[in-house]
């Protein structure tokens, strides 16, 4: 199985393949031109060819414009499938097709949050993905707003009966997602009626911010909900000032049977060993607000434009180029984990795995997950990029939708972009097509272009199989 | 009557003044201490005890939290006087009182715009101030989306029967403005059944913008809303695309009797010549979205608490100086007709009128609409602020609530700050406490109090009669 080649590999071979490939590469490398000077020309023709071409920022209009938001279950999910399906055979690509995957089917209804005292107000809410909803005449409570988990564990006892309101300020996104993951259960396990969190999002504008959140089977499963950082504040503080704010929840959120999605895939196969696969892309699933321009149509146009610019520039690499829109990334990871499963068989012939789902603003390199000798590999690729400034190769990244085949042992990589407005966006009505620049998303094609060309055009594979330590 | 006085003192006596006054005012001037250093104590005093206190912020916050929107004609408005009333009698300011307004009285209403085609989706509304309603199950139709006045005057014969969208991209508010104003008369006048603007905004997040809109009894009174910009740069791509974007609009906007309100004023007399009257302020009303915590609570909060530090620290000047929460500033501008009205007999002993509408964002100085001898003292006060950076004082400024006096010939001037967001929160949801920072109220606060301050201590007074021509 694969799963035990690679932990024979990671155990006992990869130590020693990292030692051993400086050595054993050396032969080879003098034998070859080095890669900045080899690959400059086709390096240069794709990034000509993506700075030139409108086709990524068309069609990226076209999805965003015409499917709008595509949660896993939703129709618009399923049209934007069939019509990436139309388009790749259009562009003549190969072995263009859906892979079947069951997805969890959320929808959340209707929903308010109506304040109550100390005047009616009503709050900028969005259910939180995987949300029970209220009884249909809603929940009614004062608030209780806490800022910690440790403040709520020291304000267990008033907790019970009320609408929990967790305050907490955005630092990092690992940090403060936290409470949009097990608020719920925190507050459930205190005696909480309905838990809310002030939205994880480092800028607002009013604008509430959604992402899945979770349940533990030991206590009840209870609404759970975002509200706009400006809200949470605001109940904070009248809290805070002895205002005793009160709360009307009403959430319509049900979770129905699984529906049927798919991978998106197509390839450009490879000239020499079609087996061996260089693999990219982005997920075609959003959240139900906005339109998932940045997340993450963009990455999935992106890789997609990557693979037709080698096509169209005639660009054959000698191992097979395959992108791949993978669903139901927010709320389940079920098409990671479907392709992880179908394609099992085939991973150590996956030279590289790439995402783009860090939103397709400006591209500074990548993020790499992989071993020294491979880092090593893919950072003369990266250097291929410095004219547009994405030349840098770091340490540590990767994607949701790669993680599961980078567990096994393909090397990874996230694209790397200027990101400082990404959490402002991120899971909102905001997520839209205007907040991306089309010269920008063109950087993104070029800088994918290349490092999938390249990796897919060696003559050596990238070394198979992650550090035994994360980065 | 003033009218004609300041007619007369413009026509012919301003200039000369202007002219006389530096050689009128060199003996006096001679004979006193130069302003930089006769209110030197005075304006530090105010400025670290305006940094210190925190009684502004707090107020500011207790007063958007607590009656929240405060629209002409709610009771949320009056509620906020009532208390504004109260804590300046706990103050200890005098001739604190309420002075009757009749104000108008729009109310929104439920409202939607429901994308039909090519996919439905529920758009960012807000309907303009004073725009009629639909009919109750709202107008259908298809969409023309033009870019200018003139390209609907080219496409009139397109726009019979749909629902006119101006995509017109941000530039500066007076330019951008005429769109809100007058867009519906000239879609009316092409026979359009709506007229629906991309909101007046330099950013957004899907926050829609509203703001007062005005019809033409030549033309229907069609009604007439705001989108938020990535709505209206949504239908005005699918209608580039040939995709033919439809729109169900519905409105139950409506005016209502005019309502009673009142301007809200409290003073501190001055000891010597308490008939000479510096007036400083804002306006109490707002939109009704968000809480008009930038506009204009900030303003208002401010120039009170200006006038509260001076009596705190016993500087009472030599003339009186008087805070005013002028209402209905948004829709109507009937407090300052009001205020023009009911003290057109005193208007030339106002010495000097003082707005803060510009969000109190970190002050800069002030922008100054009086003669040029009159400019010559207020940069001279305005130098004393150099410390916390707010020591410039430009030409041409003033407030909407100042105009009807400074029209008049009251010297004028309006708090200037650092408004690059400015138009990012103006008339949305986004409008709220947490966009302002307590240091810059602060500030605020300080340049309001030292101009005012020694505008009405100064021993000659500033000059009446504003230039004959404005700057």
């Amino acid at each position: 199985m694969i799963r035990s080649t690679f932990l024979q590999f990671s155990a006992a071979g990869l130590a020693a393949l990292a030692l051993a490939a400086p050595l054993a590469a050396q032969p080879r490398a003098a034998a070859q031109r080095p890669i900045a000077e080899a690959y400059r020309a086709a390096a240069d023709s794709l990034i000509r060819a993506a700075l030139a071409d409108s086709t990524a920022w068309q069609r990226l209009a076209y999805l965003t414009d015409t499917f709008g938001p595509r949660l896993s279950g939703s129709a618009s999910l399923e049209a934007t499938h069939d019509w990436l399906l139309a388009e790749m055979r259009k562009d003549g690509l190969q072995n263009v097709r859906g892979e079947p995957v069951l997805v969890p089917h959320w929808e959340r209804g209707a929903e308010s949050a109506e304040l109550l005292a100390p005047r009616r107000a009503r709050l900028h809410l969005l259910g939180l993905g995987g949300s029970v909803g209220t009884p249909p005449q809603g929940i009614e409570a004062e608030v209780l707003v806490v800022q910690s988990f440790d403040e709520l564990t020291a304000r267990a006892a008033e907790a019970r009966g009320r609408i929990v309101v967790y305050d907490v300020p955005f630092t990092t996104y690992g940090q403060t997602v936290q409470y949009r993951s097990r608020g719920a259960i925190e507050a459930a396990r205190v005696g909480a009626l309905a838990s809310l969190i002030r939205s994880v999002a480092s800028f607002s504008m009013q604008t509430p911010h959604t992402g899945a959140t979770r349940y533990d089977t030991a206590v009840a499963k209870i609404p759970a909900a975002a509200l706009s950082v400006e809200d949470a504040m605001l109940l904070h503080r009248l809290q805070q000032r002895g205002q005793r704010p009160r709360l009307r929840l009403v959430m319509g959120a049900r979770t129905l049977p699984d529906a049927p999605s798919r991978n998106v895939i197509a390839e450009l196969r490879g000239r020499e060993r079609p087996d061996e696969v260089v693999v990219l892309g982005g997920h075609s699933d959003s959240w139900d607000v906005g339109t998932g321009a940045m997340d993450d149509a963009g990455g999935v146009v992106a890789a997609w434009e990557a693979v037709r610019l080698m096509q169209k520039l005639g660009l054959r690499p000698r191992r097979t180029v395959r992108v791949v829109a993978w669903t139901n990334e927010e709320n389940g990871l079920r098409g990671a984990l479907a392709y992880r499963d179908r394609h099992r068989d085939e991973l150590e012939k996956h030279v590289l795995a790439i995402e783009s789902d860090a939103g397709v603003f400006a591209p500074t390199g990548f993020g790499f997950t992989g071993s020294d000798s491979a880092y090593a590999v893919v950072r003369q690729i990266g250097a291929l990029l410095q004219p547009i400034g994405a030349g840098v190769v770091t340490r540590g990244g990767g994607g949701a939708d790669i993680g599961p085949i980078m567990a096994l042992g393909v090397p990874g990589m996230g694209l790397a972009v200027e990101g400082s407005r990404y959490f402002w966006y991120h899971h909102s009505e905001a997520d839209t097509l205007d907040k991306l620049k089309p010269d920008e998303l063109a950087r993104c094609v070029a800088a994918l272009a290349v490092m999938a060309y390249v990796a897919a055009e060696l003559p050596e594979r990238i070394p198979f199989g992650t550090p035994t330590t994360p980065n």
